[in-house]
């Protein structure tokens, strides 16, 4: 298989994504210029299987000293923040240096938002173990979780490099490719009606080939990359992106980022993005039956998840996202397969619409 | 006295700095655009004098929150910051409101690099009640401290004005008096002879009148602009705004931020500067005695302060600064007034420099 190369272009500079087999081997080979020293940051479940990988594909010279964090979502957080800068300082990491972030989403995020604040800002890249992270390696958002929010303090911060091996996909446990799938379909549904349907093709996840993986992968960073490099600081379209993430947001806050992956999360918020977009536009044709049948067929959490919820509670997490203006509540609908738009609600009329949705998916 | 406006230009747009009597009770005439909630922090000792005025500045229709830390640089860190980001939250400012910073330089590092961060990046405003924040509320540089060293954590964001009421200067303290005149004239050593001169010729600080200061201010921050317009990132001659600060900073974090002043520290800081720049270029005639005698003149702790550190200590701060490249320690010294320049020092010959200026400074 080889290697394939996507530009994203961005207002602070321009970087290559590379996805291949075995990428992680050659690490320095496909960094933009030389680096005197490189702190990998990573967590404790990606270590042990490729921490060693990465380290041994940088030569004699560049001085290599890494970060182990716990694996999980509740490392993105205020503590580990710290200690990374912690021992990004007592390794002596210089603001000409560079900053390896080695995982998934999590560590990305960590990793990136430790990038965008040392010393004001050092180069990082980005080198993804999961599917999940073709979505969130790409773009330049890096951010950790207040208790109060998912991704509530972070930057803008582009990465010099998105290095992709999949074969770290190999190893992934089946709620991880859930986890990533979600995403990747999502960015069929606000983009790419022919991707959307080779999504819903989709054999069952482990039976996917690295060639199919590896072209959806690039299907979906090429959808995210071309968004971003019209929208950096969304503004605007990026916030199309958020398909299914207001409620998904708030699902993963109220499990406490730990009981449901956020791609799991982002799946149900779809659903009812789908389920508030055919009441929006009755005349769409919508692919609301193909998708519900898509997360049965992949044994994703949905109608046994939402009855875990108080519904008050995601309500007041709603309330805080990012993306709402004058208080008023915004969501990403689709007007059709291909169109996102932003739909406001009162929250009043959402909670009703809430309600509903629960009611359909227990009878479902 | 009428108000002074400075435009400062920058990549990420271009701002104005107001300077005149009474400007807190005008806030909000001052900003560029109309935003429909603020949320103000200020620090414990500000907030008794001034902090009513700033909130009785906005009309009805906008919605006030206000934090406030406790004074003093022991607020720059990470727990307060986190503070914050919770106030911020619960308050329910959005991704569209401003965040006011009213204080000296603490809290307009803080609350900037709350503002960098909150929902990756909203509007701030600076409103300085310091000399010193001349120059920090001028750059787009904010941050926080880490233990083992100042600024490390922080990044690069702009404010949308910076509102500069000189009536909040008449009760400062003598000690913020020469922390804030150490900035100003670092500023005249780098960049104007004549302003140099003024300096130089100042009557005692509580002498000073309302016009001089506003004189000294603006041209402090038209240099400091001048600067920063050229070189937002520091990447270049940005780094001469540093005149002093390597080993200032490390006096700093090696008194724990709190027995002397930011700008106190960098006077100790410009005057090994200039001892240094006297050995490093013979010919040049630095303004090396009429400085140590304007120290002295205006009660800056000097000679006695030098020797309650320990070198070895100032010194492993000092190769942390984030100026340093390869491991080589390097220092703004000036070849003329004016002419800064960045020399590169090793760890051995800095220490032996640094013995004898400390012998220097106890024989004067």
């Amino acid at each position: 298989m080889r290697v394939e190369q996507l530009p994203v272009q961005t207002n602070t500079g321009n970087y290559n994504v590379y996805i291949g087999k075995g990428l992680r081997h050659q690490v320095e080979t496909y960094l933009p210029k030389q680096y005197n020293q490189v702190f990998i940051i990573t967590d404790s479940h990606i270590a042990n299987m490729y921490l060693n990988d990465v380290v041994d594909s940088f030569s004699s010279e560049v001085k290599v000293s890494t970060y182990t964090v716990p694996a999980g979502e509740n490392s993105k957080q205020m503590d580990w923040f710290h200690e990374c800068h912690t021992y990004a300082i007592e390794s002596g990491l210089e603001r000409s240096d560079l900053i390896v972030a080695l995982g998934g989403g999590v560590v990305g995020d960590l990793a990136g938002f430790v990038a965008a604040t040392y010393m004001r800002g050092v180069d990082y890249i980005q080198v993804p173990t999961t599917i999940l992270a073709h979505d969130s390696s790409v773009g330049g958002k890096v951010a950790i979780n207040h208790p109060q929010g998912k991704n509530m303090i972070g930057s803008f911060h582009q990465p010099q490099a998105v290095i992709y091996d999949t074969e770290t996909l190999d190893t992934l446990p089946g709620t991880e490719w859930r986890s990533g799938m979600a995403e990747v379909i999502k960015h069929a549904l606000i983009a790419d009606e022919e991707m959307l349907e080779q999504c819903f093709d989709l054999p069952s996840f482990d039976a996917i080939s690295n060639e199919t993986i590896a072209d959806l992968l690039k299907k979906g960073i090429h959808i995210k990359a071309s968004i971003v490099q019209e929208d950096e600081k969304e503004k605007g379209v990026r916030r199309y992106l958020n398909l299914g993430h207001t409620l998904g947001h708030a699902i993963e806050a109220e499990s406490g980022y730990s009981s449901i992956t956020h791609g799991e999360a982002v799946a149900i918020g779809i659903d009812f993005a789908l389920f508030l977009s055919a009441k929006q536009f009755p005349e769409a044709n919508l692919p609301n039956e193909a998708f519900r049948k898509w997360l049965e067929k992949h044994n994703y959490p949905l109608s046994s998840k939402l009855e875990e919820y108080n519904l008050d509670a995601l309500m007041e997490k709603i309330k805080k996202d990012k993306k709402n203006n004058h208080q008023q509540i915004r969501i990403v609908l689709l007007s059709s397969i291909g169109e996102p738009t932003l739909v406001p609600y009162s929250e009043q009329s959402l909670m009703a619409e809430l309600i509903e949705f629960r009611n359909e998916v227990r009878n479902s």
